[in-house]
């Protein structure tokens, strides 16, 4: 785990007293380029994404001793962060340490012998966005950032106004005006900037570079500091391997929008394993996405390694990337561990969400609800091992997108104020 | 803190093998009667409402080991509370163990030397309910009853659904008809029985108490379990003395609508202190209502030992009831402490929702404004000190409540897609 410095740009040491952990260098995936910590998120050389690379020093009981008495947050697992040592300490809105939800009513349903559901509902702002925002924007402060930004249609922007209210900086939120109020409601709530552009979230990212661009001490999470936010998803990796008492599933199933959950999920598996921490026990990765935006799962099914964008056209809206940026690593992900990625339709989404909901009271997000409908279709297709031990990423909560279920559940009766009236309609 | 036997009904030792932990018999607050545990909420002597009654073995040390060790979720304090000793075994949505936010920012706008914030929204289904729900649960299951039920308009509803369907045990929620779309979805989500009735939440909970009458296998779980459900907040007390280091704060700011959660809370610092987990130092308990509904801070305010019912009319619609069950107590609760009561316009609750999300990232429900104002107010008007050590409870979450901001918040700007319109907006 311990990484060389290979870039003809130099030394990687940390520049000018940065203190991002454990993080020495940025790293490209494409062409393997160093270059030293800073607000860089595309190789110089390739144009390749960049990714932080570490070096370990805590030996293995150390580390281990250091999470166990950390914090009942993301921060207990510090030492494996691109963050400074001290961030615990700091005003933060403290995302992680989610449940690990044992679903025997959802196993027996499906006839699964053993199965987790990781619950990020749980989290501040109730995704498992609170976790990559933290990290990104303790990398910004760090970084001489000013402002912490973003474009999003919805989880990102609630995560980001938190975050930066609680640290008392500035956010600057680019949404979709044609966003659902609900979804505006709860990001204005927080008192940042928040803009609506008139376009769909393609047109806004692109503006969102072009302000990165200019505005040199705005962060966005999502853009000039990716390489740091994205690390934040290894978390759910520490966290369900902790959980399980230091050791991991034979089986996860991830929801996929970028891949860049997924992508750090394994890549927190592997890092635990290559420290000791937990015995490099073989698992296999599978995706989930919706049929209406599913390029990677049908790059998977088509055996190519690259994957074509498309239109989405889904009610599972967080999911909804046409042209998902680690897709690539998502598929060799995937089928470097024997996974497999399989998409659902928008009624099974819902599906998925009633199902979830009656059997262990989690009420998921639709692309919780993703996840679950396709943990049903792996083991109906018997691509997913039902003997195996597995875990699934609930990611979001069902409170931020209520209209997906608004014409299939409701009130079971109507009745008159009586108990004459309750009793006749066969209630009891 | 142990308790003798002083009814005349005979022993109350726990009948029929049945296991509610250190709790050994029901004793009525009015009269002082005690009866055996067992699903009555009502004194058979003056009809007073009965409270539970604790027989309390463990050592002090013991008993802090055991906590210590337990699980992140109330169940840690189950040798506190009237569970099975295995309940943290059962299926269960474990609540509890959710934040005290140290609030800088909010403190340093109020001019308050030290200020938490016991954030409940982190709760499963984001209210302080979860907790209540899952004590009368266990209680409920103990007792053999087989159908979990209440009247409600909006959080229990969502609580009593979630709970029942992760324990695999019927539900029957009822609800008024006209409540607002978004409640209705979040309950029947979970698949449960919901039942919409045509009436205002007194008939509904006046139908309630019928059907518990009839229905001898369903646990009303704020009817005819009610003293169980209750000491649920007691947990409330008990995380946050031990999140601040087996310590008691000077004051605390508590919102109102049956009264039962404040009067809960200093139940839960009184037996700490009397166990011996901390020093029983003195503290001052506040209660916060709303202008629309505020029947206990009229009483407060005009020397009243008693509660003139009131008609509600404000949006803190999860604190609207106008004829408080605990309000009497709640009055003795403040006087004793040397706290306070005061209420607030709904303008000042919607401030109140937006300044803590501003300064902290915490999305409130309504009642959260409620309690944020009411401090700001108790700060105003020289009743609660400034130096001393406070804590506020949030006790539910804004997602529930949009409609209460929807007014008020919304986007800072909204521009074209282009970079040229991003910067003559005047955002930079
Ligand atoms: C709730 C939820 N789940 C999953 C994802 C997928 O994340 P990623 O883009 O890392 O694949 C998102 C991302 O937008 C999300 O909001
Ligand atoms: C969010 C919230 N806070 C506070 C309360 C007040 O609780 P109590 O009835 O115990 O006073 C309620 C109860 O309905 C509630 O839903
Ligand atoms: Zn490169
Ligand atoms: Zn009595």
């Amino acid at each position: 785990m311990t990484s060389t410095i290979t870039t003809a740009a130099g030394t990687t040491d940390n520049v000018g007293g940065l203190d991002l952990g454990p993080a020495v260098a940025l790293s490209c995936r494409e062409c393997g380029n160093r270059v030293d910590l800073g607000p860089y998120y595309a190789c110089s050389e390739c144009f390749g994404p960049l990714e932080v690379s570490y070096e370990f020093t805590l030996a293995r009981e150390e580390l281990r001793r250091a999470i166990e008495r950390g914090p009942q947050n993301i921060w207990r697992y510090a030492p494996l962060l691109p963050v400074p040592a001290g961030i615990a300490d700091t005003p933060n809105i403290n995302p992680g340490c989610t449940k690990l939800v044992r679903a025997d009513n959802l196993a027996r349903e499906l006839g699964l012998k053993r199965l987790w559901v990781k619950d990020d509902s749980g989290n501040p702002t109730h995704s498992f966005k609170d976790r990559v925002v933290a990290v990104a924007l303790a990398a910004a402060r760090e970084l001489g950032f000013s402002v912490l930004a973003c474009p999003s249609t919805g989880n990102l922007a609630n995560a980001v106004a938190a975050a930066a209210a609680r640290a008392g900086i500035r956010s600057v939120v680019l949404i979709p005006s044609n966003l659902e109020q609900q979804k505006i409601l709860t990001t204005a709530a927080y008192g940042g900037t928040l803009v609506a552009v008139e376009g769909n979230y393609d047109d806004i990212n692109r503006l969102a570079g072009e302000i990165a661009a200019e505005q040199d001490d705005w962060a966005f999470v999502n853009v000039n500091v990716r390489p740091y936010y994205a690390e934040g998803s290894k978390t759910l990796a520490y966290e369900v391997a902790e959980q399980l008492g230091w050791r991991l599933p034979q089986q996860v199933v991830v929801p996929i929008a970028s891949g860049a959950q997924l992508v750090k999920i394994d890549k927190g598996f592997t890092e635990l394993g290559n420290l000791g921490l937990v015995e490099p026990t073989p698992y296999r990765v599978f995706g989930a996405q919706a049929t209406g935006c599913a390029p990677v799962a049908h790059a998977f099914k088509d055996g190519h390694d690259t994957v074509r964008p498309v239109r989405p056209d889904t009610i599972a809206k967080s999911l909804a990337i046409g042209n998902p940026a680690d897709g690539p690593y998502v598929l060799d992900t995937v089928r470097r561990t024997g996974g497999a990625i399989e998409d659902v339709s928008d009624d099974e989404v819902i599906e998925g969400i009633k199902l979830l909901a009656r059997t262990e009271g989690i009420f998921a997000e639709t692309a919780g609800g993703v996840t679950v409908a396709t943990l049903r279709k792996l083991l109906a297709t018997g691509q997913l091992d039902p003997e195996a031990e597995t875990v699934i990423f609930n990611t979001g909560d069902g409170l931020k997108t209520l209209d997906a279920i608004a014409d299939v559940v409701g009130p079971t009766a109507t009745i008159a104020p009586t108990l004459k009236a309750f009793d006749a309609a066969g209630l009891a």
